[in-house]
């Protein structure tokens, strides 16, 4: 946790208003890659997902996650001190990150087009359920209704089952990496231009953009692709099997891929020259009876045994793995280094995921834990917007910040 | 497709060495913003995803749907002119991505390193399936490896059922998406310091950043997420129920909700006092008999009529849509416009899929359609090189563009 090296947005100070995961998840990204991001909360609860479980020692792991990087000061942006703080704040920053409903801002007088009269390089990002006009724009918005809506359930479950939705909120992570997308971009421009603008994404639009080589096969033949859960209608063997023990993944679509399996790892070369399996399309016609034959030569081996005789004969093969393997696992845990350790407050040493982004020339790694409540009221308000220590006790006392 | 709109990259050129999905994709949409994207072509044959079906009129629609807003030009990077003529792009070019294997580009003598000596502003960006290092490096990888090593089959699918892929190619996705911003961030940080850097991102570290909040479950309770289908095990009524012809989903978590639920839309006021299901924790614990109570319900409405209600009463609520519906909606097709339309050469009107991010001062939409192979050879060799017309044929006939 180096705030002293080199990282690629450390002349940004972001002013962060967002609560529970995608703006959250948007602006700690954008602190690991050495942004200054002030977390700006409601005084005394403040963001809502510090009451999220699972707990360690009191405080929400799900809250240390998506908000390390980040100082904490306590507003209260419907005082009209507060408004004019929140101002003062802007005027010192780049980016303003907020996702409550669309017209929240505007209520508080406090929307992008007021907010670029007192800093017109300010770049305003907003993230919400279906963005800030439309006739969805005031419905609420889980990451569960982004997926429902985006579409990537009507594509995700066994073949003749109902459509299932993504074990992790990918409407919200998708969210938010348009979030850092749109804003790295704005700030280029700024760069060439000296204007900020407003940027703005939403969970369903960013869901719907997942799709896109789904969405062009039906704008092209006018059909929508059909859930077949872990195959591909098109190509065989291609997706899971069975071994003795758990299920892994081929992928053995070529030709010449097929007759090396059969030569190499089935030892039965005969049936690379079988004219049912001889050609991708002869063996789609036969899909379970190649099923078949692949299953009865990997019952007698683990998943790890077959996985590894695939791969050595160079066949695309794989486990299915849980994050109890990943984080153990040399490749991803050791060498790619997915999973830092950051030294938090009331808790100690604490597991996170990484950007999985490299940069060779600059330092990508947490740079904070996460601030408790207002942790940061006098540092900033007193160092950064230089009000006194008198000032700053008269704004707590009248619940300002 | 108005090239002279103001764009956020105009000022941006990029070396696009990309093939198939990952790469290409993350072009595309850099190119939706403006970037002058130069896509390098094996002479003769091209981006081996020409050939991937659906094809439009002989043209393959996978590729323009990943393609468009690009230049096409030849090069073949073995031949000695042709790695010269490599270097002569990257001198007038700011960003060069590639994702092939990799050793592949050191193998050329066209290491990030080798074009950093002729160009050391340059942004050099890999995108592979495990990354340049560590044990896996070498492993081939498609999208499907991605997601079952990656984690996220193994909390997807059903309560007691076998893990399930995602039915999009989710990794190549994150992993372009991931490009996208390491190449963003890397301008930023060029522009402060003048110097380029190599950025490198991987399908798996992808895919394993996406299950940030399920990787943090098992770090503090060291408790894998299970897969519980479309329902989270501590909260309810919160997932897909049936309605009379179809699923649909409620997001009703909060005791306030529930109340108004069995008020308003159930017209059974008494459950919500009943101890069996006046609390989160009570509904968790008799799970089965609230959703048999909303199915009986719904069973006599069909999931649009069922949706309509609850969103009437503010509980969040949605139909599951394809996009058959999606690309039909006038939120989604109307006010977000998420599926503009391009013009293509051999095909006529074509509908693509929106890059998801909206912004105040500056134009986000299709610049061009996708490119013939080798279309641009003139344009470029000639025009941006200065290549004479003499000189091109004689590159031509020997096979080096």
């Amino acid at each position: 946790m180096d705030q002293q090296a080199n990282r690629l947005l450390s002349d940004i100070t972001i002013i962060d208003l967002t609560r529970v995961l995608s703006g959250p998840f948007a602006t700690m990204w954008l602190g690991e890659m050495g942004a200054n991001v002030i977390k700006v909360e409601i005084p005394g609860t403040g963001d809502e997902s510090r009451k999220n479980p699972v707990f360690v020692n009191g405080i929400s792991s799900f809250f240390i996650t998506e908000n390390r990087n980040k100082r904490s000061i306590t507003l209260n942006m419907k005082s009209e001190e507060g408004k004019e703080l929140l101002k003062e704040l802007v005027k010192k920053g780049d980016v303003l990150v907020e996702n409550f409903r669309p017209d929240v801002m505007e209520r508080l007088s406090l929307s992008y087009e007021k907010l670029a009269e007192v800093n017109p390089r300010l770049i305003y990002c907003s993230i919400s359920g279906f963005g800030s006009y439309g006739p969805y724009t005031k419905r609420p918005a889980y990451d569960v209704v982004s997926q429902a809506m985006g579409g990537i359930m009507s594509v995700t479950g066994e073949k003749g089952g109902e459509p299932l939705k993504v074990g992790t909120s990918i409407g919200d992570i998708a969210g938010g990496m348009n979030a850092i997308i749109g804003i790295l971009a704005a700030l280029h421009y700024r760069e060439v231009t000296g204007r900020g603008q407003r940027v703005e994404t939403s969970l369903t639009d960013s869901v719907i953009a997942l799709m896109q080589p789904e969405n062009n096969r039906y704008f092209v033949t006018g059909k929508v692709t059909p859930r077949t859960g872990n195959h591909y209608p098109a190509n065989c063997p291609y997706g899971t099997y069975h071994a003795k023990d758990d299920v892994f993944m081929i992928g053995c679509g070529k030709d010449d891929l097929f007759a090396k399996l059969c030569e190499k790892v089935l030892e039965r070369p005969e049936l690379a020259k079988d004219e049912r399996y001889s050609t991708i399309s002869a063996r789609v016609a036969h899909y379970d009876e190649v099923g078949e034959i692949l299953e009865n030569w990997a019952a007698d081996y683990t998943a790890e045994e077959v996985v590894e005789k695939l791969l050595a004969n160079g066949i695309p093969a794989s486990p299915i793995l849980s994050i109890a393997e990943i984080s153990k696992d040399p490749h991803f845990a050791g060498a790619r280094q997915m999973f830092p350790k950051i030294d938090q407050p009331g808790v100690g040493e604490f597991t996170v995921t990484a950007v999985p982004i490299k940069f060779s020339g600059a330092e990508v790694s947490p740079q904070r834990p996460c601030p408790a409540l207002g942790e940061h009221n006098e540092e900033i308000y007193g160092g950064m917007l230089g009000l006194s220590p008198e000032k700053i006790s008269e704004l707590k006392e009248k619940g300002v910040i």
